[in-house]
């Protein structure tokens, strides 16, 4: 390709709004362009990269084994709402209606199509396992579309299903995946980790993260000092405190506290550390109140909240709702709740006893509260958000936070949707069963934000060879200069030859502002031929990973970049 | 890959609703399967043959200059109001809001992202041409899809767009898809016609379609005897009737003609042909009332009309918005039109006079009814639909109609979408110029249609070598014989080794139903393994679309298939 006809226009400044390096980058290396928030153009460089990531996720699929096939993006609402999460993504999903009033969604992912299809065709237990899988856009309604690629309401991903006879089969078949997900992204050359994770509104139970490490990232992971644990903090678990035991039940005891309805305050007020008293937060779960109990000390995780009470959609009380229900706000305890409210305490509540918390009129609190004498708990589950510092669930070790890009998400689904769907097949017994099914997602246009975060410098990009637009650039310094122009011609139509991705830089502009290009775009090898090297019969390489120099006769240029090429990253 | 694990079912019948050939088959064939109305998920086989069509265009769109990009599939809804599709298309355009309640459309195609993409990018006349396409799924909500892929909602479109500086620069932009369309239609085998065509919504002036050929398609037409002219129904003149001259003006003359609102009639009750009526259809449009005049013996092509009138939307008048606008249904005539009524005629109108035609009130007709004394024309224009036997424009030859289905359109859009999108670049001079721009589409998934209608027999699909899901298969007829097994293994990884796509049907079914599936997909080629070939050490070769057979020999057999392969359509 020429430069001076590739459709490229670089920038010498990002748009205010971009804010991360990726975003920044993208845009001003001609990678990218928005349309609409949360919505992007590919342009040829970006979209030579997607496509080079495709390529390497389709030969790692069908390596696995797995068939790919291609699903609508419209999608009927029916299916939807059998499984529950018409309702649970809310207005996260975009919905329309057809001409004929007919509800239709933009699938997220696509489970309520591919369970019924399968069902449709591989019906008897000799038919499985199967895995089918799809490269396609995806839609998701964000809020607040954000950081370019990273947060969009488009995104390409490759998402497969797998189905199995039982929970063995969905066991083979996700570690294939999980397997698989390491070649893609080792290939990728992203630096990343696995993780356990929170299976957000997919639902199902084992579910792992492929984790590219970005200070940016927004998604945040445990991981221990030795090694033993990594966890999204979404499902990561603290090892509980000993119980310190309570030698003595205080009495349960009414004190004043007028003005001061956070948990800070009171504790102050009492002179008590904020770990003695009892927070008590309410959220609704599709209509119906759920009280959530953790030590003041710590923040209740709002995702495992959820995942407590998939599928109903979890979200916290608005304010107005407090009285509207009999609570009031800033006070609440868990005395005297009524029947048809859910308590859920955090193991860790169970630890201790003779808790502070609200008293359930305004401007007080109480002392002394103590489960089972003074409020009830109805389940015990892992509800609290793990610190930096906490210890580790596996050794007891130190656990520290780290900062993340997800770019892949697999999970073993289980019957969470062929039981609502009612997709059976016909086991050797003769009796009808629901697939086991896995669910597993990569984000490709992610895995460029990803990439383009970890891999850039001062000035510009730093493609990993696997997912460079072009490997090489050959730059002609002085267009004016027919032996020069002759010379890097030679050299591009060689490396074209050699089955490399070339471009030539062939534009009428100095070489600085040439330079400045290769280097923003990032091409992995520089490739430069100007007059005075003309006069030695030398060109120079650069390689713009490490920034390497050498100078190459060049009659026999070509091979010297093939070679040099292979030891870039 | 081997058919015991393919994700593919062949139906014995079709479902009732599959009216022709490409959809019963295609369904049969396990390539498709029905989401919704209009809307087709693609299962492996059906996908590996759109993926082969994917990369033929892709190949010859490189080959030709133009450059892949990708644009959304969600887009805002502010251009296409700018350009009038918002309004043109209308609920043809499926369209929603996001949760922030934006306006958004799925784009039918893409020249509102495009155009401001590029005057953003490439503003300078040195910049040009330039021609960007992409390979994307796009969204028409259509009244009455049918007939699987051929009216679908969802459908697989290739779309270009170049943009040049000047006409002469279109018109060479152009020719090079002309051209490069060509080649792509001849790589997958179709029989096509390229003809000159409407430009229906996307508006412009010169533009082609290129039609294959099929007796079910809906896209009708027009090619002269001689070989001179060839048009698409929609956009094909006669030539216009000579003037027969008309000696004496009669009088006009109204004549009562009770109960008698149709054309045939009222020339019944007056023993006239009806080509002596005039006959006079009122439509809507964007709100101004338009009457067209043609012959009482022709029909009004609708299309002309809206070609007429773009970019208003145009529809014929509903029943009751006669009485409301002042007409009487089935007794309209030209006569005392009001001002604020545009009224075209067919040009063939000029060549006659003395017309019959409505009265403008209940039961009554007029004779004598003469341009200019006794009604007005606004414009003269050819809206007149052609019929078979009309004489050639070119040569007066006859006229013949034939059937097919449109599997690419090319557009010389010339400004009509730069200007309203004030998409301008800067010229040599200075100045500010549109761009003269062209599209060019071609439908990815009406081509598998097509080719699945041009090549199928009573036994299923005859799919052309370039096209099809899997080159060959390999059929074991005798599962239960592990020497069968052993020597089609050995076939099929030879063949694998040799670079074709293979299927080994390795199923635990009767050689019949190995043979009636191998015929119903449409393998080109068929190699069959048995235990009486086996014996001779041969193989059984079927070359599906000419059902040549012959026997080779185990021991070359992958080369002779190899050879016999090239000699398949």
């Amino acid at each position: 390709m020429r430069a001076s006809q590739l459709f490229a226009r670089t920038l010498r400044e990002a748009p205010a709004e971009a804010e991360v390096a990726s975003h920044k980058l993208l845009l001003r290396a001609a990678h990218i362009r928005k349309l609409m928030a949360g919505v992007y153009t590919w342009l040829p460089l970006g979209f030579r990269t997607l496509s080079k990531i495709e390529a390497i996720i389709r030969e790692e699929m069908n390596a696995s084994g797995a068939q790919e096939i291609r699903m609508p993006i419209v999608v009927p609402a029916e299916p939807w709402k059998a499984t529950g999460r018409w309702q649970t993504y809310g207005e996260e999903m975009f919905k329309l209606k057809d001409r004929h009033d007919r509800e239709l969604g933009l699938g997220p992912t696509q489970e309520e199509v591919v369970t019924p299809l399968v069902a449709g065709e591989f019906a008897s237990y000799r038919d499985l396992p199967v895995n089918l899988y799809q490269i396609e856009w995806k839609y998701r309604d964000e809020l607040r579309p954000r950081f370019g690629l990273l947060r969009g309401r488009e995104f390409l991903m490759k998402d497969a299903y797998s189905f199995d006879r039982d929970v063995e089969g969905l066991r083979l078949s996700y570690r294939a995946m999980y397997e698989a997900y390491e070649r893609i992204f080792d290939r990728c050359g992203l630096k990343y980790r696995i993780v356990e994770a929170d299976p957000g509104s997919i639902g199902g139970d084992v579910n792992h993260e492929y984790m590219a490490l970005a200070d940016v990232g927004e998604d945040l992971f445990v991981h221990c000092e030795n090694g033993d644990y990594a966890a999204d903090v979404e499902a990561a678990e603290a090892r509980a405190p000993e119980h310190s035991g309570v030698s003595e039940l205080e009495p349960l005891t009414e004190v004043s506290t007028p003005d001061r309805p956070g948990i800070d305050a009171v504790a102050d007020l009492l002179r008590l550390p904020a770990s003695r008293m009892l927070k008590c937060m309410l959220f609704d779960a599709g209509g119906r109140t759920v009280a959530t109990l953790v030590p003041g000390d710590r923040e209740v995780n709002e995702k495992k909240v959820a995942r407590a009470m998939w599928p109903a959609p979890v979200r916290l009380f608005e304010d107005h709702e407090f009285a509207e229900r009999g609570f009031v706000k800033g006070y609440v305890g868990p005395q005297s709740m009524p029947d048809d409210v859910l308590v859920i305490a955090d193991r860790s509540v169970g630890s201790r006893g003779n808790w502070v918390t609200g008293a359930n009129r305004p401007d007080h609190h109480v002392t002394g509260a103590n489960v089972e004498r003074d409020f009830r708990v109805d389940r015990w589950e892992d509800v609290s958000r793990v610190r930096e510092g906490d210890p580790c669930p596996r050794c007891g070790g130190t656990l520290h936070i780290g900062r993340s890009i997800v770019v892949g998400h697999i999970y073993q689904l289980g019957t969470r949707y062929s039981k609502p769907l009612k997709a059976t097949f016909v086991d050797e017994d003769g009796t009808e069963q629901p697939y086991q099914m896995g669910c597993y997602g990569i984000g490709l246009s992610r895995i460029v934000a990803a990439c383009a975060e970890q891999f850039h410098d001062e000035a510009g990009l730093l493609w990993p060879r696997a997912l460079a637009p072009y490997e090489v650039v050959v730059i002609a310094t002085n267009m004016d200069q027919p032996a020069v122009v002759e010379a890097a011609e030679t050299l591009y139509s060689q490396l074209q030859g050699a089955g490399l991705d070339v471009v030539f830089d062939d534009r009428d502009v100095t070489a600085g502002v040439k330079f400045a290009d290769a280097d923003l775009i990032g091409y992995p090898l520089h490739a430069v031929v100007g007059r005075r090297g003309l006069e030695s019969g030398s060109a120079d390489l650069k390689l713009r990973a490490t920034g390497e120099r050498r100078q190459a006769s060049l009659s026999t240029a070509a091979g010297d970049i093939v070679a040099l090429l292979a030891t870039a990253p």
